[in-house]
């Protein structure tokens, strides 16, 4: 199988093709080839390599790159890149190239490389899809009414996955990926960064500034669970989703409390003794957007789609996966 | 007022021209001009007129075109401009070029124009927005999962029209609206033509083919119907519609048999006689993608929108405005 990785050198690019590389030695999948394409420096730790992966550094905004890169035709292809919220929010024109324009390409690319070539296109859509007001609960059928620009662009990139799909131009399917927590290495532009911070840097024994009210409520997963996700989407019978394609991923509900909460219980006083509150009108009203209820997965769930149990066990894949499963030097 | 009326060479185009016009002369609203946008022959048969009345003729998917229409800082933009559902769906690239690109060319030359233009926008949007499977009833909640390209490109407008709007961009509404019918004239290229074809043909004293099944479901409004509501856009208070700024119209649900006795009540035996069945496959199969259960439009009737009380009645308008109140020759 021939992948490519759209976006390849994000953080949850990285994950994925270390991700895809361990499934290969494991045997779990048959991957020939890996292409990792970034905009940007586009590079890997990755040592023992037994597949063949290249890096390919490459603007998606223009369209003859798409044609050049889809040339190489892809059994799948992996679509991560995008501007994030709080970048889209602020830099309209940005946006709508990236995410919108720079989306077409590919997909437009994929329709046109040959009458043949159908391949599986994968697309992260987010939670962020969905824009108040609020029911009390978040099922398959709330309706798609985002109120950021990001949120936008990516029900737009849905809709074009679902009429792709329909008519047999690739065979698509989107994730709605919840809120990504904890996110490794330095805060990014998304908006919701916050959540990450307050518990990232509190465990690497740094303070964190909490910028929003305790009682906003997010719905979160790791980025393990969200590669794992991802993976999955290769083998689900995409058949069984109509022409519906994409699919809100399972997180867990918890106000910025909550999350405190489970930073205590699993690394005491001291750790969440790092968290300064210093509330940001402007972080504040943007998060607003998402001020989720609780969700169900009930499509995603069905088709095997999974997430962590709790917000502590997502602070413990942490921990494992990122500080060698280490607290401030004290084994957890 | 300046009004531009894009895509005013249409049917509705030409009737809203026509009716901005009657409501200047009765002082209904102030009309200082009004421009008349198409692609095709922009002509109208309006003799007396007490206003400015420009027709220009433009292909609003050249972006340089658009932004030269608007450098004329119309106060109100009708965007009504499209190509139509079986021709978005035969057509792909035309569909998403008019459909998509043109829409934005629009919006954006609003959105650059200057920092102080902020315009209403009026658009366009169609019940095809909505793809099943259906629940028991359409509301307002209900998901935008169209089936059709056509649907996909309305959503993704009215998407561009809630975030415009909510960045002050242009002051935006969006209308929904039911399928129009009887539509007068020779048959288009909406896959929903036939279902004025078996009232407006045989009400003629020609023979109309039924190419869809009996059982087969729509929501109609008259063409009257459909001009007043965009009329009425004009003035409504759009803080009331949040972040959400596209209504589902209300309409009348029939299925093709109650058309069929509707226009019985009506026009009588002879008239009915001249609906010859002659199911088309592909024409039911494009058309199931809209076998629409019974809808509400209650934020939209709460805003003054409205609609005829039976289908009896969508006829009956159509015989007194298009059939100078005459069944062949006999006063109805």
């Amino acid at each position: 199988m021939k992948i490519m990785v759209v976006g390849g050198n994000g953080m949850l690019g990285r994950k994925l093709v270390a991700k895809l590389i361990q499934n290969s030695i494991d045997g779990k999948i048959d991957v020939e080839t890996i292409i990792s394409v970034d905009v940007g420096s586009n590079q890997s730790e990755i040592k023992k390599i037994p597949v063949n992966l290249a890096f390919v550094t490459a603007d998606i905004t223009n369209f003859k790159v798409c044609q050049q890169l889809i040339s190489n035709k892809p059994d799948v292809i992996f679509h991560l890149a995008a501007v994030v919220s709080g970048e889209a929010e602020s830099n309209f024109e940005t946006g709508y190239k990236v995410n919108l324009d720079a989306t077409r390409n590919i997909f437009e690319a994929i329709r046109i490389e040959s009458n043949n070539y159908h391949p599986r296109v994968v697309f992260t859509s987010s939670a962020a899809v969905y824009g108040g007001p609020f029911p009390e609960l978040i099922n398959d059928e709330f309706i798609l009414q985002p109120t950021t620009s990001y949120g936008i662009q990516k029900v737009i990139g849905e809709l074009l996955v679902n009429d792709y799909s329909r008519l047999g131009f690739f065979n698509g399917i989107g994730l709605r990926l919840p809120t990504i927590c904890v996110r490794p290495g330095k805060p990014n532009a998304a908006a919701s960064g916050v959540f990450s911070n307050i518990i990232r840097e509190p465990l690497a024994g740094k303070e964190a500034i909490l910028t929003v009210s305790k009682d906003t409520q997010m719905v979160f997963a790791s980025p393990q669970s969200a590669v794992d996700n991802l993976i999955h989407a290769l083998n689900v019978d995409t058949t069984l989703l109509g022409n519906r394609r994409c699919l809100t991923m399972p997180g867990i509900t918890a106000t910025v409390a909550e999350e405190i909460q489970a930073l205590h219980k699993v690394a005491g006083d001291k750790i969440v003794a790092l968290i300064k509150e210093s509330i940001d009108p402007s972080a504040q009203k943007f998060v607003n957007n998402w001020n989720f209820p609780p969700f169900t997965a009930d499509r995603a769930q069905g088709l095997g789609f999974s997430c962590e149990q709790s917000f502590e066990e997502i602070i413990i894949k942490h921990i494992n996966n990122e500080l060698s499963g280490e607290i401030l030097g004290a084994k957890l």
